[in-house]
């Protein structure tokens, strides 16, 4: 099986040197950048690389796109006739309903798309921070189509599972949306919004225990990336950012009005919340 | 020297662990829970635990108090009578001006009293979980009195230091608590609104990457605790949910208008300030 990476940055990467771990020989890439080719190249996770896809595609079985949504339906659209017929395309974008509706409008009709989201970002970029292992126990999600078939979703699903993730799922993409807008996108809004309300000239590091630098870890963000994730989940973001909203406006309304037994009621809520995530964190190392 | 240290939780406990590692011989607990009291003995960081401080409190060249700010007064009136005369008794809780104000009504004359914010807090309490090694590298912060004299300052400085604190530094109890507002207890309110926000019966863990776990691994708290530190600190505690929340209002409205240029803006601002705080860490690391 000749497996193609379109994009190899921190994803792509990763997803090169995870399958050259679990032992895939004929990996390509493409990227329009000669020296992160040069670089994959260099690290032995690509067999050969490509700047564009017109000579390298029609060979591919499998298609792994690492790139962002709107760049990934540019590359469908500049790519289109070079497909192999009967071949796979997997999507890695990390929203999926107006991506897909947009995808729909572009793909060609020889090949079949599964879209995923392989829950392992991070906040520095470029394959230089590329490593396989941040696959090891985390969740991969599918959003399947009608146009799937069950032979080729099992496919992807135990490739997911051979290159080391944990949980591997199928839900709708507006439910994935939805979930993301909470889970992913809610908290790097947080982040950043912490990190900015900082005031000027103030020695903050001086006054840090572990809570502020691990609340904003994640906001050094990929502005390009996640502007786009932002503005295309649009709808459930804002709903999420509300959903918080309210939780932080009883907190407040506890502390103006000296209302202790509130306020531990509301503590006591969310330590039993987090007990309950990492149960479930727990099973998962459990099963790997 | 004679060292005793009040409360034997997850700070005192460390304290105790930190002294004893740092060559420390006479260290003695009080505690109300015999069952901690007889642990720390086991553990062999503590040399005799008492249940009351009045036989042994007239022996202490020091003691280190690490109770919940409401009960530290109550210790300090309950024990009114039995400190040595010229001996220093450290304060550790996390909040200072309201609480320095208190302990002023009640503190005994025969005494100085320096008060510290040791930042190595945990989610987890109890001296099960106590290790010397959280104050490796953290910050430690006093905020001096009229009374203190400097060379009990810099005896205090130096013992911080001699456990393993990293950056050192006096402020004002009032600058203090604007900053603990802002590092400390923002984040917390902001982890516990963030768990409380999620839907009942989703099955959250499935759509999880990095970010909501770790942005929430905090909202496991000690509601007794941290009910008083956000009660007593309102008024800079609301003042920083407030900065918060006009920052997370510019992405709202940036999302709204599809305004990618701004968001990006946010986005810039947070990577370089939270680029600023990682330098920070990193001078911190290598003054160890």
């Amino acid at each position: 099986m000749k497996i193609g990476i379109v994009g190899l940055g921190v994803i792509g990467g990763s997803f090169a040197e995870a399958l050259q771990s679990a032992g895939y020989q004929n990996i390509y890439g493409i990227d329009h950048n000669q020296e992160t080719l040069d670089t994959a190249v260099n690290m032995g996770i690509i067999k050969e690389g490509f700047l564009t896809g017109d000579s390298i595609l029609p060979e591919l079985d499998l298609t792994i796109m690492a790139l962002y949504p709107k760049t990934a339906v540019k590359f469908i659209q500049a790519n289109h006739d070079f497909f192999k017929d009967g071949s796979i395309l997997m999507d890695t974008t990390g929203i999926k309903e107006t991506f897909m509706a947009e995808m729909a409008t572009v793909l060609p009709e020889n090949i079949e798309v599964v879209y995923t989201h392989p829950m392992a970002g991070r906040e520095n970029r470029g394959i230089a921070y590329a490593q396989g292992s941040v696959f090891q126990g985390a969740n991969f999600l599918i959003t399947p189509t009608e146009a799937n078939h069950e032979d080729t979703l099992k496919k992807i699903e135990g490739l997911a599972t051979e290159i080391g993730f944990g949980k591997v799922n199928r839900v709708s993409a507006s439910f994935h949306d939805q979930m993301i807008s909470f889970t992913s996108q809610l908290p790097h809004a947080i982040a950043i919004s912490l990190m900015n309300s900082d005031h000027e000239k103030r020695e903050t590091g001086k006054f840090t225990g572990d809570s502020y630098p691990e609340l904003t870890r994640i906001a050094k963000i990929n502005e390009d990336l996640w502007s786009e994730l932002f503005i295309d989940n649009k709808t459930y973001l804002l709903q999420s950012i509300q959903d918080f909203e309210i939780q932080l406006n009883l907190i407040k309304e506890a502390i103006k009005t000296d209302d202790r037994e509130q306020l531990k009621a509301l503590f006591r809520r969310s330590t039993a919340n987090r007990l309950k995530l990492e149960a479930g964190m727990d099973e998962r190392k459990r099963k790997k």
